[in-house]
């Protein structure tokens, strides 16, 4: 059984919000190394996915590309995960492309302003977060609602680029308008966008699948011919672009990316207006809770693969700088990504320097590949995007959550349902809201259960599950929840209606051994029982009380009126109420 | 000590929904007159309140006397609570002035139709409440919350009335724009006015406090004198009506009522438009509940004093029948009033018929004393409303929230503020999503103690607060809350950090006392943490699982890849791994 090695240990002061001092004091030509050979496998990786997702974004392909440079740098600087991979991904670009087209038409000017201007309004939030400490709020988005939320975005995404593929045009951001838009101009199609979409869809299935098991078959390293595997999009690029120079296919109506500006991205704030931001400040707060909570798996899984630790206040800090860094470098919202950060992750990352040295190959690439790119085919990139998604595709979250909870489950199927059908902002809200309503809703009605004791013991359990004896004037009740506001009126009906459909009690113990809290609601509820059942002649008294519950309960008018006592053990309570402590020959079972 | 009579038997059937046919079986000659005296009383009392309500509604005064006459007959036949007393209340008509108020501008034909749509719309909604039962979402408003916002709508309601007292022009929908206003407006005070307003005000003041020890001093019995005083608003009524017409006021520049038409109310429905309903439908939500909640704790409180018992789901369907009743006759949204709930109850109402009763007081009085009314000065109704109000305004919330909970205090404390700031509406909203922020933040990162054994004992206590022996192989970790998404994520972070930072730990054992639930994400994050423990060669055990939530995990992949065991006692937990368990002289301090 392995032994621990000793826990890494935790920066303080400003190398907390700024980790590369801790980090970087510690870098060796070992640790530059690795961190050299991860970044130029991501980066090869990276280019046709920040062409692609840009697309997906409805922006130029350029964007995607500037969204991949600076942003690396500053979560290199802010970031305490060390082998996340930031940049554009499918959900963000998805959603900027949601958030965006509802203001604009795609395509214009004002479009990529407001795409700017939406990665800085979520750098912003994502810093404000980070430095007040109230990660918390992303705790609202359960992990059944956001798998359903990525397994229905993942559907949206790859119908969104069946138009690519068939070299129509069409669009909606439902999957019924989808559906609805690719049928009516399903006369429209290409014929060579299709076999070169179908092509290069069929071709990256098989590198995905296929192309690893050959490799190590030739006799290739395992790891070797992973790695490999991962750089087969960068192959379909080539060869389809080669393709479509050598045979003029933009000639012959196959859409291509065309002309992308030679030039390091180009920094400087974006005309804001505060119009703009009033209606992007919701979009950008749900796609930084959303990106925040993806990339923070992310980070969290590789991290314990590794015994490294992740301060999730502090990646707020570094997504944030790298948002508001994408939104001053021409770029759009970016997040962790999951393949990329485990591309870079298994190619022996070691630092987020080797994010740093991503940056400067996409650098490298909008200066010297982009005069290639004019002739790469869109449907090449939406061959890329359709065989990313599908791999976030996952329904058996359904089938999961049906079998543990029927409550959970309605809440990952009307994520999914609404987000197909009314689009990502409404269903990722549906989803947060229905949660909560849940939650309240299970918590407002708790468990309560009427005890009595185990014969000979000084246990007591359930009436209705157990053997055990009571004694009539005693009503014994234990509450299996905390008592806050959304369960505070409710425990003062059904406490006093049990106490009313049973003439003989005369002593009323609540036990608070599942009681982690309770709050002014539900003592003011208290201080009403005691009032109601001291109306009737029935005293209330309390038992099994926690430590801190207890501590703030010493000075409240409750103690002051109340007409029994508080018991350390609800043992305590039945022998100073007078019960008949000894077993006795009737157990009563109802 | 009291012994109870048996409980009053429930209504099943057809009469769960028509508790009429459960009460209206046992009615006798008595209950007839006791109800008829309470009906007499609550109309004297329901007459000017009626009119003085719909005046701070921004309605014509006759509204508030058609919403005194089907909602208490709808509410006679559907209602579950034998004194509540349903009509036009303060708070309500506030709300109902500032919903219609956004849309359209008092006095006009449009504000009568929308007050009167919002009465369906928040019956409509009550109705679906209760057939679907789902009462529960009233939860969502807490005490302190509900506290705060009856005492800031208090004071605007008075603030709001200055004006009529005054005799001036003002208005405003927060405390500020109402002060301004009537700063501005102070130079055209009408002395008249002042005098009749002021005058009003003492006396309605003074019957209040001191008018029941003065009769009481004359020898007649408190009871009577107690029901003499309530009449006090009728009697300011009477002569301030009376010197109105005998000195000519109207003519001297003092607001009289004017002329109310003399008839029943009108049956009928409004003229709805589609986009009228959209723009209402969010108010009649925030009505309904607001109105629900106040309702329902009033007819409980006076329940509990008789033994009876309220139904809260069909106490959802009678207020929203009289809310429908209101709508379908020329009147606005209307609930049960706390101060004429009272004195029905206390006049001695046994049945809802006595509501019916009034309602039949009511319509006399709009077919016989509206001619009379054409000379009431407004001033009057101001006075009738302050002195009411101010009944409502209790500042002491703040203070006994203070010393329980911070958090509970800046729920109360933001309702207070917003209310006064920036309106009712806001005012609600604030409290209700800060307070579900503040419960989700608490139970988003739980207490979790680290427990080991007392010596010589089965019992495991926190090491930090009892001198207990630990096994340095065994990481026994007790989690004080209910496991579900909001802290899902911070228990594998946690309980993670927690084995890593102790290198000798070889099992780690979770406690279930405390935990009522696991939802889940919970679940998820449990097969995580199962999964990053078995990484680093440390085995998970679960002990003192409850039996609800251990019938759920049963058929989980948790349960089935678990690298430790379920154990029923943590003593056998401790006992299977190889504890040792005996008492030794090495108490461990944390």
């Amino acid at each position: 059984m392995a032994v621990f090695p000793a826990p890494q240990s935790r920066p303080t002061g400003v190398s907390r919000y700024l980790p590369v001092l801790h980090w970087g004091r510690q870098y060796t030509k070992d640790t530059l190394v690795s961190d050299l050979v991860a970044a130029v496998i991501v980066t090869i990786m990276l280019i046709p996915q920040s062409l692609a997702y840009a697309m997906l974004a409805g922006l130029p392909p350029e964007m995607g590309l500037y969204a991949s440079v600076l942003p690396l740098v500053a979560y290199a600087l802010f970031g305490t995960s060390r082998a996340l991979a930031v940049g554009p991904v499918a959900v963000v670009s998805l959603m900027t492309a949601s958030a965006v087209g509802a203001i604009t038409a795609a395509g214009s000017a004002d479009y990529v302003t407001a795409a700017i201007t939406l990665a800085i309004l979520s750098g912003l939030f994502l810093v404000v977060l980070g430095v007040f400490r109230v990660g918390f709020i992303a705790n609202f988005l359960s992990h059944p609602v956001i798998s359903g939320f990525i397994t229905a975005s993942g559907v949206i995404i790859a119908a969104s680029q069946l138009k690519h593929i068939l070299g129509i045009k069409a669009g909606g951001e439902n999957l019924y308008l989808l559906a609805t838009s690719i049928f009516t101009h399903l006369g429209e199609t290409n014929l060579l966008t299709l076999a070169i979409g179908v092509g290069a869809t069929v071709f990256l299935f098989w590198v995905r699948k296929g192309l690893k098991p050959l490799l190590t078959g030739m006799g290739i390293r395992p790891r070797l011919a992973d790695l490999l595997a991962k750089a087969g999009p960068i192959g379909a690029v080539a060869v389809t672009s080669l393709l479509a120079w050598g045979f003029d296919l933009g000639q012959a109506g196959v859409k291509l990316v065309g002309a992308v500006p030679q030039s390091l991205p180009p920094l400087g704030l974006p005309s804001f207006s505060l119009d703009l931001i009033a209606q992007l400040a919701g979009p950008a707060v749900l796609i930084s809770i959303i990106g925040f909570v993806e990339s923070v798996s992310v980070a969290e899984t590789l991290a314990a693969k590794r015994r490294q630790r992740i301060d999730p206040d502090q990646e707020l800090i570094g997504l944030g700088a790298a948002n508001i860094a994408a939104g001053l470098s021409g770029g759009y919202p970016v997040t962790g990504g999951f393949a990329r950060s485990v591309v870079n992750f298994d190619a022996g990352a070691e630092t987020p320097a080797a994010g740093a040295f991503t940056a400067i190959g996409i650098a490298l690439a909008t200066l010297l590949l982009t005069p290639f790119l004019a002739y790469l085919p869109q449907a090449t990139l939406a061959a890329t995007i359709i065989v990313a998604v599908l791999s976030l595709v996952d329904f058996s979250i359904l089938g999961r959550a049906w079998r543990y909870s029927k409550a959970d489950f309605a809440a990952v199927a009307a994520t999914i349902l609404v987000t197909l059908g009314f689009g990502v902002e409404l269903g990722v809200s549906t989803g947060v809201a229905l949660s909560l309503l849940i939650h309240l809703y299970k918590t407002s009605r708790p468990h309560m259960a009427v005890v009595g004791q185990v014969p000979g013991t000084e246990h007591f359990r359930n009436v209705l599950r157990h053997k055990v004896v009571t004694d009539d004037a005693i009503l014994a009740v234990r509450v299996d929840e905390s008592l806050y506001f959304a369960n505070a009126r409710y425990l003062e009906e059904t406490l006093c209606a049990m106490a009313a459909e049973r003439p003989a009690v005369r002593h009323v113990v609540l036990i608070g051994t599942a009681i982690n809290e309770i709050d002014f609601s539900a003592l003011e509820s208290l201080e009403a029982i005691n009032d109601r059942l001291k109306a009737r002649g029935v005293t209330l008294s309390l038992s099994e009380i926690k430590g801190p519950v207890m501590d703030r309960l010493k000075h409240t008018a409750l103690l002051e009126h109340l007409t029994g006592k508080v018991f350390l053990s609800h043992f305590q309570a039945v022998e100073a109420l007078g019960g008949r402590l000894e077993p006795r020959s009737r157990p009563v079972a109802a």
